[in-house]
């Protein structure tokens, strides 16, 4: 008995040895924390929420208005003191870092001593109408020096002479009718045109390529005035006197024209003024219609067709020339405009990535303003900064992003996207092993009626996302979110029942990002109703009578929209910079790739006998992009079977669908334009502004209706289409498993 | 007592609970696996000793053996055939994968019914001596079809007939000495020159831009004769009847001519051969000694200076034309090969990475040879199979590599590097991502005195460390390291007390990688003593005679040398794809730098008043590479501190050594020569063998000699050192904190 209990009570001993073992070993091994950092999607969603919520429309306001008090042009000592101004201030919010990133780019004003402008004058010479010099100041700023006149940036100097010839927008196909159905040649003439449909650049290339000696552009009613509204103050539309700046380069990407493909830093190899990039070699100037009325009421020469008539009262009649009771009278431009290199400044910010310092999440917008820049683009910087405060409240509290989050305040963007493309171009091999994604922020409203957002395809399902965890700004739609106020307004009808999505196009900051160096990129503001609303972006555009009072008194009263608008930009570049699986569906693409070439063969369609003549099929195109398609479901399936604790595999299969935009970078550029490098997204040739899908095969294709060569024109159609198919493979390559 | 003697137990009893507890916890902490993978290093170092040790001597004489029977030229079946086995046993071998990856390229063939010869002709036209229309047989052969004769690939057809011109090697500066000292000009003519100094194709551009209407090029024994050796099959010499094959293209690294920067598959769209990229337009012929005696021994003109006089018994007079006594005859070329679109093979064989399998290092050489390719390429191809069956060994008993490895075999690397070019356009998005290294593997031995490494210099310490771990092949250096054999007989000299290593030039498979897409780079071979052995390349290069018998009798009868060749080979891709820390040196590429900024700008002061006269500095470049020191020794200081068991923080820091290279690229290209894009290496534009450095600056300094404008040249020589700055700025930048 006493062995027996011996025995039981050993037992007993071993069992509470082991026990008390056993349980010290499993807390052991739960307390040690595993090496990865498994997201806590529960946390990582409430700091969204708070980042959102933290955004606020009074804040909003403040920024603006603090920014829009003086002028602030690119080059100007006072875009600098913003600039130290807008440092401090992201310093004071909590960035880890803030630096000030200078280049020295060609810029270009007029010369305060002899100011640009345009005459009639008489046979004897005598100015007998000289178009205004300045537009009226708006009430309030009066005082206010420094508002430099309306100009073109970048015109050549001259005083060209002559007899003018109206060509409607200046496009590509309006030269063709001149030319060909009219038979008017403008060789030696000055052409005028209205702006609008495209990009004044291509208005001023086409104009060159014609033969013509100088080319004035005026706002015309039919595309700078909204039915029913005031003239700014009493409303938002244009005066009379109001006239559109704007810079009348062809870049294609380059940046800096001087330095094309490096930054312009001090020891940088400058070109000669001869040698830059896509400087026009005949004088431009821009009118408001009061003085277009001036200079068209006598125009002679044929009556137009009636898609060249715009809204004035005068009979848009062609020229060349005056009616013969004015023959003698001539159209003289005077134009001392000079080009200048200049000190320009970014400011960057920064915010380190806990765990992956070395993936960059962009968002940055322009800081530079034509004038007050009340729309363009404080209306857009007022965002970011309000996002650079939340964010930085939020690191206070002991968030830090996964990833690292850049912020930008790009300077002489109006100069030809000059800050953002430098910058792109010193930091090109960083971004492209880093970059994640570029979120612009370029004017934050131009309409009233409901969110605008143009991005890549893969953050599209991202956008869905993110709008749909956001309140709407509308005026009795408490509870609605965003996304559903937005699909109410804006469907994307024919294609799927969701809120309208559009291509990027160029014409601000994201282009070096996207369209050279392959980076997602998106960007969203407030606009206006398309299906009513026909004029150009927005009236005043460009203009002094962008202020803080027209977006206060008109676009946004209550700053709510705005603050939308925030929430979106801040929202994308959260997400992308926090996730732990990065939000990027590359199914979306497949589904635009697959929509692009569907609509890029019917568009060669139109001209069957030629495609058979010349044998040109869109057969490989619609197989690489059956397998890309492939590619990309295949990679979202595998993402469910992923393991999330482990951190080598998560950076894997991040890699991937970063990486892809990058993959339909071709190194070699689109034919000409070495700076425009994406195959599926690029603004057309003949119109910066539109971003146009496979843009080779698209140029191409436009081209064959002016080439001399039909059988080499449909050669580079097969060429094209040929990149296209062999650019969608690779990049389907990217989103297979590694080995 | 009792109360106390409770207590006492009660204390023992909590002690022990305590005890017991924490031992289980700590056994539990430390049972518990890390998240991350840390390398075992004595595992890894034992697995490197075992892939070294596997590797045979005797294998690699079987291998050679079996892929030299038969000729197997680019394009053939045989190959093809070789392509098949290889693929078989490669799979046998144990890779993961193998595939056979094909492509449609422009290859170059002599026309079987019509054989290409020179001949002298009388005045009526009768030939009264035509070249050999074949090299002699050797021995064991002769019953061998399908040998190709010797010719220049991708030549002009034609028969060119008129007064021959001897312009020395046909370099730049031999041409430039014909015309300015000697007065003589070319045009019309046909031009022969010797073989040797610089790559055949830049002699072929040079006689086109000196107006020439066909070019010879023969096998002088000054450049192809080795004292005191006999001709093959009695020692390694070239006989008289032998001749030197080769491509003429300048295709600057566009690979296959008709589709320049895109691969060449079913549905490229390929050039029109007048518009094909690098193709000569007059006819080319190479012949061997004997012959070029016939054409030479009449030469009449001006007695050439003595750097032009080769080692045949003739005069070597310049010409044009015969003496006096022969001034009747003329020479007719006569040319009838055809280029056609062909289909070839690479082989691809991979081995998936364990933890990164998105990281790749390549293993490849060519397999095509222009007969037997007994050294060129197959002395390489053996030692790439032995170490493709040693690692198979390896995965066999459980040993993976952290990274993935990709073997290759390429096709048509005679024809123009086109293999592995063509590979290389159609996954350049990948490799851009994900490459770390290419090792090449061309012939594995070109001499018989000591080892010989080209490679990018952030590979130097990793050369170095592989080679101190592998035996000396030679005999009586028992217990000597290969690399104290190789210091021993080449030592760096006034640079640094080590084996020399040099540049990278180009003319092997490594070029697409390297140059084009910033890949780390080296390759390895056996050599000859460049102090005492003064002719071109080997003596039976891109001839018949290049056997297996010749590797076999003379240079290297045990296979050890070919072994020692293997074990380099092999062990540099192990260490790349498995260190845990990328053996990659960045210092090794700052004190490289510091060398080639000093040596370019000595060449550039070689002019001092013109660098006065139109201000040339190199300050910006000297200020680029220091700073690139300092961000050097700081990232490998920083390495010192790394955490080794934090996955995600190695692949962030191997990533900055392996985008290292890549931001050596400028997407632009050199000038004119888009798919040369390494700002620091490239070949200079005269001789596509020479590796440069600073080729951009080198070139544009090579150039004012020749420029009619010397304001421009130098304004261009400006431009290059600040695209070099940059350059070397942004390459700095890849390796500091990454936010």
């Amino acid at each position: 008995m006493r062995k027996e209990g011996r025995l039981i009570r050993w037992v007993w001993w071993i069992l509470l040895v082991t026990a008390l073992f056993l349980l010290g070993f499993i807390i052991g091994w739960f307390a040690k924390p595993s090496h990865t950092n498994k997201e806590d999607h529960k946390a990582s969603n409430e700091y969204l929420k708070e980042l959102l919520d933290e955004i606020q429309a009074d804040r909003i306001r403040e920024h603006l208005r603090k920014y829009t008090r003086l002028p602030h042009l690119a080059g100007t000592e006072q875009n600098l003191k913003y600039a130290e101004q807008i440092k401090e201030e992201w310093q004071k919010f909590g960035l880890d870092s803030v630096e000030m990133v200078p280049y020295d780019v060609l810029l270009s004003y007029p010369n305060k001593s002899q100011p640009n402008h345009i005459s009639i004058v008489d046979q004897l010479g005598n100015e007998v109408f000289v178009t205004s010099l300045a537009e009226p100041v708006p009430q309030g700023y009066e005082d206010v020096t420094d508002i430099v006149p309306p100009y073109s940036a970048f015109s050549a100097k001259g005083h060209p002479e002559g007899d003018m010839v109206y060509v409607n927008y200046g496009r590509t196909e309006d030269f063709l009718q001149l030319e060909r159905e009219m038979g008017i040649n403008v060789t030696g003439k000055i052409v005028i045109v209205r702006y609008g449909k495209i990009f004044r650049g291509n208005k001023v290339k086409n104009a060159m390529s014609a033969g013509a000696k100088g080319i004035i552009m005026f706002s015309d009613p039919a595309d700078y005035w909204a039915t029913g509204v005031q003239p700014y103050p009493d409303g938002w539309n244009l005066p009379g006197g109001g006239a559109q700046r704007g810079n009348v380069l062809n870049l294609n990407g380059a940046g800096d024209p001087l330095t094309p493909g490096y930054p312009a830093k001090e020891y940088t190899y400058r070109f000669s003024m001869e040698e830059g990039v896509g400087l026009p070699d005949i004088p431009v100037h821009p009118i408001g219609f009061s003085d277009a009325i001036q200079l068209l009421k006598n125009m002679g020469g044929v009556i137009p067709p009636n898609n060249w008539k715009g809204a004035l009262n005068v009979s848009y009649r062609i020229g060349p020339g005056f009616t013969d009771e004015f023959k003698s009278q001539k159209v003289r431009m005077n134009i001392y405009s000079n080009n200048q290199i200049t000190r320009i400044y970014n400011v960057i910010g920064k915010i380190r990535g806990a765990l992956e310092p070395d993936r960059y999440v962009i968002l940055g917008g322009h800081r530079d303003a034509w004038v007050f820049g009340g729309i363009d683009p404080m209306s857009g910087a007022a965002v970011v900064h309000e996002t650079v405060r939340s964010a930085g409240l939020l690191l206070g509290k002991g968030w830090r992003p996964r990833r690292s989050i850049i912020f930008a305040s790009w300077d002489a963007e109006e100069f030809g996207l000059l800050g953002s493309t430098e910058w792109a171009e010193d930091n090109a091999r960083l971004l492209q092993q880093r970059a994640v994604a570029y979120i612009n922020a370029d004017s934050g409203i131009e309409g009233m009626y409901t969110l605008r957002v143009d991005c890549t395809p893969s953050l599209h399902t991202l956008v869905y996302d993110i709008t749909k965890q956001i309140a709407s700004p509308e005026d009795g739609e408490e509870g609605v979110s965003l996304y559903e106020s937005w699909h109410k307004r804006d469907n994307w009808t024919d294609d799927r029942d969701a809120p309208r999505i559009s291509k990027l196009g160029s014409g601000s900051d994201f282009e070096a990002y996207f369209i050279r160096l392959g980076i997602a990129a998106g960007r969203a503001r407030y606009t206006k109703d398309k299906k009513t609303e026909r004029y150009s972006s927005y009236p005043v555009y460009h203009s002094v009578y962008e202020t803080f009072e027209i977006v206060e008194q008109f676009y946004d009263p209550s700053f709510r929209r705005l603050r939308a608008v925030a929430q979106v930009r801040g929202g994308l570049t959260f997400q992308l910079a926090n996730s732990q699986l990065l939000p990027l569906d590359a199914n979306e693409y497949a589904d635009a790739l697959r929509k692009y070439a569907q609509s890029i063969a019917q568009l060669a369609e139109k001209n069957p006998d030629e495609m058979v003549m010349y044998d040109v099929s869109f057969d490989s195109l619609f197989s690489a992009v059956q397998n890309f398609t492939v590619a990309a479901r295949d990679f979202h399936e595998r993402l469910k079977n992923l393991n999330r604790d482990d951190p080598l595999q998560m950076r894997l299969v991040n890699d991937q669908p970063m990486y892809l935009e990058r993959a339909f970078i071709d190194p070699l550029g689109l034919p000409g334009r070495p700076f425009y490098r994406h195959v599926i997204f690029a603004p057309s040739s003949h119109n910066k502004y539109a971003g146009e899908s496979f843009p080779g095969i698209y140029d191409a294709l436009f081209d064959i209706q002016n080439s001399p060569n039909p059988k080499k024109a449909w050669q580079e159609v097969k060429r094209q289409i040929s990149i296209a198919a062999f650019t969608v493979h690779a990049a389907a390559m990217t989103l297979t498993p590694p080995a």
